[in-house]
């Protein structure tokens, strides 16, 4: 009981100076690679030295703490996550993950538990993709696999480039362009993320913690164009050519396509963000013309994903050809599934049972670092914590009762997985 | 045949002359109370004076050309439209109607046709909203009914007020802002128009000339805004209040409507004309939580309005209710039905027959000086003549001898309903 108090304790008074130092009201900015990110990371590997932790980092800046095991050439597990945030978010969305793995760290230690194997906790950089329009900058720069052109790309509220910056906070980021990699995917046994809930699937069915299915892929058209005719507000209907009405259809016809795969019991998910007729050519009396919007489709399968393509294909053909109109769809960007490791997942359920805090099994709704190292072909699982008022905003709240059984499921999976024999 | 050949040639050279006066790549400009509008008001007057009309003019500058008839003290008759033009419109929309008038005048002269009361053409001001967003500028101020605050509108280019346009061009915005009129309602026994159709039902059906039943009232709702909820893109269906999604609900129950009532065979049209997420909160990632559009909902029954008007709401409740989002509706407009008069509507349908003329009856698709005659209590009645291409835009196209089928009707209705005994 005194060690749970302990680390309780310890987990508070992290997250209470992690939100000062990320004061920005309303809420919290912690600006990746710059003052705001900074000061998170000072924060944290502070407390890691205080536990004893090896400090490392890496041309990204990335934060390595490791608690050494019993054999240093055995595949070391990581647990880790994002240590920004979007500006003026929450406090918990990233630093959860990682305050969860000085937890498990702190727990280990306190329980004289030594691991067969070494254990890194990972304080990843720059995840949130508002910032720079990149995603994963800091855990794909680790694993060597930032995309190209990303070191050039500027902050949107700098207006300097990401190599910049990372040079700034004492990163490398020639070694990045080269692809230099600090970790190699084959000397990972495991790469395990605790991260909040950005839905409220847990706060409904009422359970602290799930246990994640998948990180979706998704295939995304970010700046489709539907071509129709602007006209005068006078003509019948049999004549427009309604870009405005061709987007509208689409989005039922996608609304409708959504209902029937959560019918079946299939998890996906659609967004249509943008969705606006012409700024400069719209009025009150011009049937619109030209209509734009953008789409993101989301799933855990890829053959769901493979289908769902299909049907928004023969959905825009359909509207064609019954409307008069042609939809410029542009660019097409894809990302895989990142599949959660099965025997991890069950190890992580087995842990439950053992502690017997009640899960849900869970396809993480939103996007994670797990996901760039899953695509490396690390062995990945995910723990999701109950959160109230979603993410990205001031208003997430994460109760420390719900955090702290997801930190005691984290560890319980660490002890029992990696125990020293 | 001689003389509708004289006939043809007077309307062909004012057409080419009031192109020329009005050129403005691609198509004409004959912006209101400034030079291209200037220009074919000279024009026009110039025509009229070698036909022996009397010109007149009042403080909104408005054209009077009058053919005097028999009897002085009886209620006269005005044949007229508007002179000015969209920016980079066509020749015929509005000029038809004034050039339609001397033609019909001309052959009055031609055939020694005296009428039992004065004729007046009259060239009307400011008609195309565009410029000033004001409608029926010209013909509301002869009426003495220019709405409160127009004489201090900035027109969209010139940033100068309407009052000080029609000072400009030799009118006294003073006698305008004291609702002094120049004609008495009371003492006009008709006003026709003829306008070019603003939609293809006369290619469609293969007609000439349409005969009017009616100018549309509307309701209308400039700026609606649906509040829901801001989201991240992970969140599940059944979470969402996504007001982009509660948008094209709407839309495409009014589609369904509008259909509903097209299968009744029951004239109307609605319009969004502007659908838009917001540009400064929309994103690829992020559920919309607010939505904007405009509606313009038109019909030629008040009572089918008012029908209307009840299903709108009743649609807004129900989207609402399914997906937890609020239509805050803004402003509200509304313009009555312009009914045409039967037995003017009558008379053109028996001139017609005598003609030989095959005619549409067809609902006026968009609104028309007319329709300002008509809600001061002047019998009225229209005239469309077929036009492909649709019109404000130079790409509209009437052919010379759909013109000259509308003007012989025009004129067969002023010596038969006119006649002196």
């Amino acid at each position: 009981m005194a060690a749970v108090t302990a680390q309780w304790e310890l987990a508070s008074s992290l997250f209470d100076q992690l939100r000062r130092d990320g004061l920005d009201e309303p809420g919290v900015s912690r600006d990746p690679y710059g003052a705001g990110e900074q000061r998170a990371h000072a924060t944290v590997a502070a407390v890691a030295r205080q536990l004893g932790l090896e400090i490392e980092g890496d041309a990204a800046v990335n934060l390595y703490m490791t608690l050494r095991g019993r054999d240093a050439s055995a595949k070391r597990v990581i647990v880790g996550s994002h240590l920004d945030s979007v500006p003026h978010g929450g406090n918990f969305d990233g630093a959860a993950g990682v305050v969860a793995g000085l937890v498990a760290v702190a727990a280990l230690r306190q329980s004289g538990t030594i691991l067969d194997r070494d254990l890194t906790v990972m304080g990843i950089r720059a995840e949130e993709s508002i910032w720079f329009q990149v995603s994963y900058i800091g855990s794909r720069s680790a694993l060597g696999a930032l995309p190209d052109g990303a070191l050039d790309v500027c902050r949107i509220d700098t207006g300097r480039t990401l190599a910049e910056h990372v040079a700034e906070c004492g990163g490398d980021p020639e070694a990045l362009s080269n692809r230099a990699r600090c970790l190699d995917p084959a000397r990972i046994g495991a790469y395990l993320e605790l991260h909040i809930e950005q839905a409220p699937s847990l706060v409904e069915a009422g359970r602290p913690v799930a246990i994640c299915t998948g990180i979706p892929g998704n295939f995304r058209y970010p700046d489709v164009r539907i071509e129709g005719s602007h006209d005068h507000v006078g003509l019948p209907r049999r004549f427009r050519r309604d870009a405005a009405m061709a987007g509208a259809e689409f989005a039922m016809a996608l609304d409708r396509l959504w209902e029937e795969y959560e019918a079946k019991a299939v998890p996906m998910a659609c967004t249509i963000g943008r969705f606006h007729t012409d700024a400069a050519a719209h009025g009150l009396t011009i049937v619109p013309g030209a209509f734009h919007f953008s789409l993101d489709v989301r799933a855990y399968d890829e053959a769901v994903l493979a289908e769902l393509d299909a049907r928004v294909d023969a959905i825009i053909a359909g509207i064609e050809q019954r409307r008069g109109v042609y939809f410029h769809r542009g660019p097409k960007a894809r990302a895989a599934v990142g599949a959660v490791d099965a025997s991890i997942k069950a190890d992580l359920e087995r842990c439950a049972d053992e502690l017997r805090i009640p899960v849900l099994q869970l396809g993480s709704p939103a996007s994670h670092d797990a996901a760039a190292f899953a695509a490396a072909g690390v062995p990945m699982g995910m723990i999701f914590v109950r959160n109230e008022n979603g993410s990205h905003n001031p208003r997430e709240a994460m109760a420390m009762d719900d955090f702290m059984a997801g930190a005691a499921l984290l560890t319980q999976y660490l002890a029992t997985s990696y125990a020293s024999r």
